[in-house]
Formats: structure tokens, C-alpha cells, sequence
């Protein structure tokens, strides 16, 4: 982060968006450090205050606007269900403030607005408050919206009871929305029908009450970063077979081309559920009966032999093992 | 707004976010028009959720970032607190959510920090979560922050209970906060020692339990414009006496050699409170015990006799009576 050692020199860099290392490490030291209270919790993506409501906050920054399967305006409202459906909560409540450049063509706007309607819609919240600021041409970039959510709890996410033998889905294929973005970017000469991934995570609230001991969205830093969350929470190693990580053609296609990792690809209507080893399958089909979770998949799981605490392991294709790391700092920025 | 009739070629303006008619308007036509429920009250800046929780957001885009009396820390904890306060509500909780520009130096945001985390502690609110993004140089403005906040009703505005003879108190001077930021700017070549009157305002809350029948925060807009808001609830005329309307020197001074009409000036720490005729002195003698209403005056009232409902009629120095219009665009951008 730091472009020099003098603390008066040292300016905020892109990476530090990423969703990767570099930016936990920077929120732990510097924005977490100044705010401590019962109800923050770390590098937990939504707050529960009492009366079991949950809170949280994003805001949205994607560029372009309008990509393969969705817009900033349906990334903005399930991007917040999300976190709320993964902390244990059912979302019910969302605000929108938008930040908008002057000179943004208003039928873009009406496009947004819309989109944001029939995702609010379809994910069950109502937008109750909002917010309209303008900043000049050239101090923005068309549109930044932040939602802040309101849920309330209907489950309890609890890693000190995951123990060896838990089992991990991932609820779909990876990467989608991370390329579909890069697509409509023209990056890297890239054409393809990739869609994004964006849609909301209700569906999965009910597993919440069928044993669901954890789960994430993946998002910023992609599957790695999510277990390597995860695996400082336990006493084991986190052992993943990189041959069940369910990936569409197009991305596999596309990240072997490119020679990006897919696991460090942020998706926005994917998540990871740890469960018990027992009811791994009949929860994988259920996951798998809904239309968001058609390529949901149990991919790995808590090991009672291998790997040290907090370590994430692959087991990758070509037979052997492989140390996962987070994202340290950044691999695509702005994609979500 | 229309920079032509053809939709399709039609922008966003900087006038958008001025807090004038205008901006109502549009907000109106093109963002609460999608957004019907029971909870969403248009124009209101906070919505009361089921368990008598309040809710509200406000994104932050001061320009400069620092100024006397406050800096963009301050106004983005006092503004989201006085949104719940002059609700109804007691603030409890916010979330925070930054868009840093690559490039900004450091040790300008750990300042902010500081300058939020003491903001806080005064108000009495906790920061519970938060959210970190960055975008390049030159897609953003430094710093932008969002701030949703969450209360708990103690009062409950009821502006079909106004009758003739209710007074209308307004916290302190007039403006101080739009020209502290406008000096920072070094415009119009101002020197002046005045400084920002941003503050929270959770000492008013006491009086919601004592008879006051509305409140609103000074912000966007100025006096007339929160003026005209009451008035469009009333079936009767608000009638202002320009000569008790309290200016400090400085923007008594600057506001004449500029010919800006202080009515129509931003703060951040003032309200104005409508309060039965008969309980207007002991509440104001209140407010003016405490260190942030010192300034407090009875500016007028609801008329039994002049005008018609709907209007603002100022009283003026020089003995006339003039109507009141709200803001129409924007007199002053990003000052708050």
C-alpha cells in the first residue's frame, strides 16, 4: 500500500479495492482500528445489533454500468441481499444513494432505476430511503450507488462447531460475472456469451435451518479468498479437489487463455455453505433443484488428516497438493 | 433538468443535487415513482421500518474536504444523526462506506478517521459496518463517503396537528456551514474567520417528548426551502419575521457584499422545530441553554389571519410582506 515509508507521502492505491489482503490488512489497521464496539465485527460483511436485526453496507462502483446478464443497479441490490442471506439473516430493507456524474444520459438512469426495481422485487426488500447527489463531469464516473440493507435473523452462522469431516458446497460455477465484466470492458480482445452470475441468495436461507454451519458469498477475491476466511476460523485444514470446482465452458475456456486463475474471480450470485458431512447431499440437491444453483457442487471439505490449521489446500488436477492463498491485492478492479 | 425534449438526449445535471425544487422533482418523477411501498415516505429523509426502527442514508461529496469547523468526517456522521433525530428517532447505529480516489494522500483519510470516530462518540452513534472501494485517478474526487444510519423512535412528527398560533423555532444562525465551505474554496476571494456550523443534534430529541409537533435539519435548500416543505402540510400560511431570523456577522456580512440571500443557505447542525404557541418559551430557553443553540430565536409562526395555505410569507425589514419560493436548482454546489 505504502508507496514510500514516510507515513506522509503514502497515498490510497487501487489495489486496495480489491478485495484481497492488502485491503483487509489496511481496514483491520487503519478504518476497523478507530471504531471498536460489541457489534462490528471484522471483515464480517453485515452487523447484528439488538433485536437480531442485521445491517450492512456496500457501495457500487462497477465499470461499465451495464455488462452480460445485469447493471450496476441489479449488482447494487443483490450484492447487499447477499451479505445478509450469508450472515443468517432474510433481507428485508434496503436504501439507495447514488452519486451521479453530470452529463450521465438520463435514459441510462431509467435503465438502472428499472433494473433495480425488478431485483428488489424478485429478492423480496423494499427500498425505503434514499439519497441523489451530483458531482461535476470529470469527479466521477457516470454512477456510484451505495445500499445499505436491513435483514433479520433466521439463522446462525457458528465455525467453532465445523469440524473434520464438514463438507463444502459451492453453490455454482465461478468467474462468470468477473469475465462477463471484462467482456463488455473489450478487454484483452476477449468475445464470448458469457453472462454474469448477479442474482440474489434467498434461496439458500432455508438451509440455514438444516444445519448450514457457514457460509460466504464470493465475491472480491474470489473461491480462495472465501476460504481463506474460512480456514483462519478453524482447527483444520480446509482440503479442496480442484477437479469438482464447477466452471462454465466459457470461463474455463477464457482463464486458461488468459492464464487467470479462476479461483480468485469474483462471482455475484454464488456462495459457499459448509455443512455437515451427512447432509452434504441431500442439501446439494435441493441447492441444485433451484435455478440459481444448477451447478452447485460439493467441493471439498474439512480434513481430519491433512494440511495444518488455517491452511486451504488443492488438490488439483494433475495429482498434487497445493498451498491456497488469498488474493493479496488485485486482480481486476472495479468489477464489482 | 431537460437539456432538450428528446429523452433520449437528456442528462444529469449538476442542479440535480442542489436540494431545490428541481431536485425534488426529479426525484419524484424518475426514483420514488419505482419505488411504492408503505414505508417509503417521498421527500422524507428517514423511513420507520416495522419495531419502530428509522432508517436513512446520505452520501457525502463535500468539496473541499476540509474546512473551518468540520470536514467531511463530521458532516457524514452529524448529517445521517440529525436525519434520525429530526425524525423522531434516537441514533443508534451506522454504517460506513468509502470511494476513495487512487492517489489520495493517507494522512488526509486517517484525519477523516479521526474526525468520524469523534463525531461518533459524541452522537452517541456506533459504526457497526463498512465497506471499502477505489477507483482511478480521475473517476472519483478524493474521498466520497455514505453513511446509513439506524434509530429508534421517541417522537413522532405529526404535521396535521399544526394549527394557528404554533411557533416556529430555528435552532441557531443561518449558513454558517455553506460559507465556511465556500471560504475553504478560497471563492468569490472571501477571507473570513467564520467556520461551519456542522454538529449533531440529539439534544433536541428531549423535545419531542414535549409537545413538538415537527422538525426539520437546515441542510440543501436552506430555510426557505424546509419552510416551504412544512408549509405544502399545513392548511394555513407560515409566516417569517425576517428580523428575528438569526445571522452571525460574518454571514450577515459576507451574504450582503455577495448578494446571497441567507435563506437559502446549507447548515449542518441547525433545525427548525415547529412547537404550540404556548410552550414556544420554555423550549426555546432550552435549546438556548445548550452550547449548540445558543443562537436560538422564534422566527415566526403559523398565521391564523394572513396569507393561504401552502405560502411562506416573510415579513420583511423593510416592512413588506414577500412570498417564499423553495430552491429551485442550486444555488451552491457540493457544500454538503
Amino acid at each position: 500500500m505504502a508507496e514510500t515509508k514516510d507515513s506522509s507521502q503514502e497515498k490510497i492505491s487501487l489495489e486496495l479495492g480489491g478485495g484481497g489482503k492488502m485491503m483487509r490488512d489496511f481496514i483491520a489497521e487503519h478504518i476497523v482500528a478507530n471504531f471498536g464496539n460489541p457489534f462490528l465485527e471484522p471483515l464480517a460483511d453485515s452487523a447484528y445489533l439488538p433485536g437480531d436485526i442485521a445491517f450492512t453496507t456496500d457501495s457500487y462502483v462497477v465499470m461499465p454500468i451495464f455488462f452480460p446478464g445485469g447493471d450496476i443497479g441489479s449488482l447494487c441490490v443483490n450484492g447487499t441481499v447477499n451479505d445478509l442471506v450469508v450472515a443468517g439473516a432474510e433481507p428485508k430493507f434496503l436504501s439507495l444513494a447514488f452519486i451521479l456524474e453530470e452529463g450521465m444520459p438520463l435514459d441510462e438512469l431509467k435503465t438502472i432505476l428499472r433494473s433495480i426495481r425488478s431485483s428488489a422485487e424478485e429478492a423480496g426488500v423494499s427500498i425505503v430511503t434514499g439519497d441523489t447527489k451530483t458531482v461535476r463531469r470529470g469527479q466521477g464516473d457516470k454512477i456510484f450507488i451505495n445500499t445499505a440493507g436491513i435483514g433479520f435473523r433466521v439463522g446462525r452462522p457458528d465455525p467453532s462447531r465445523i469440524q473434520p469431516g464438514d463438507k463444502i458446497i459451492l453453490t455454482g460455477t465461478l468467474g462468470d460475472h468477473s469475465l462477463a465484466v471484462m467482456v463488455a470492458r473489450g478487454e484483452f480482445g476477449l468475445e464470448s456469451d458469457i453472462r454474469s452470475d448477479c442474482a440474489p441468495l434467498n434461496y439458500l436461507l432455508p438451509f440455514w435451518n438444516d444445519g448450514t454451519l457457514w457460509m460466504r458469498d464470493v465475491t472480491r477475491g474470489g473461491l480462495a479468498t472465501v476460504l481463506s476466511e474460512l480456514a483462519e476460523k478453524l482447527s483444520h485444514a480446509v482440503l479442496i479437489d480442484e477437479g469438482s470446482v464447477p466452471l462454465s465452458d466459457a470461463v474455463r475456456g477464457a482463464t486458461e487463455i488468459l492464464g487467470i486463475d479462476p479461483l480468485f474471480l469474483a462471482c455475484e450470485g454464488r456462495a459457499v455453505l459448509v455443512v455437515p458431512g451427512k447432509k452434504a447431499d441431500s442439501i446439494l440437491q435441493r441447492i441444485r433443484n433451484h435455478a440459481y444453483g444448477r451447478t452447485a457442487a460439493v467441493i471439498g471439505g474439512v480434513s481430519p488428516t491433512v494440511g495444518r490449521a488455517g491452511e486451504v489446500l488443492l488438490s488439483t488436477l494433475s495429482g498434487g497438493l497445493r498451498l491456497l492463498e488469498p488474493l493479496t491485492s488485485e486482480l481486476l478492479p472495479r468489477i464489482c
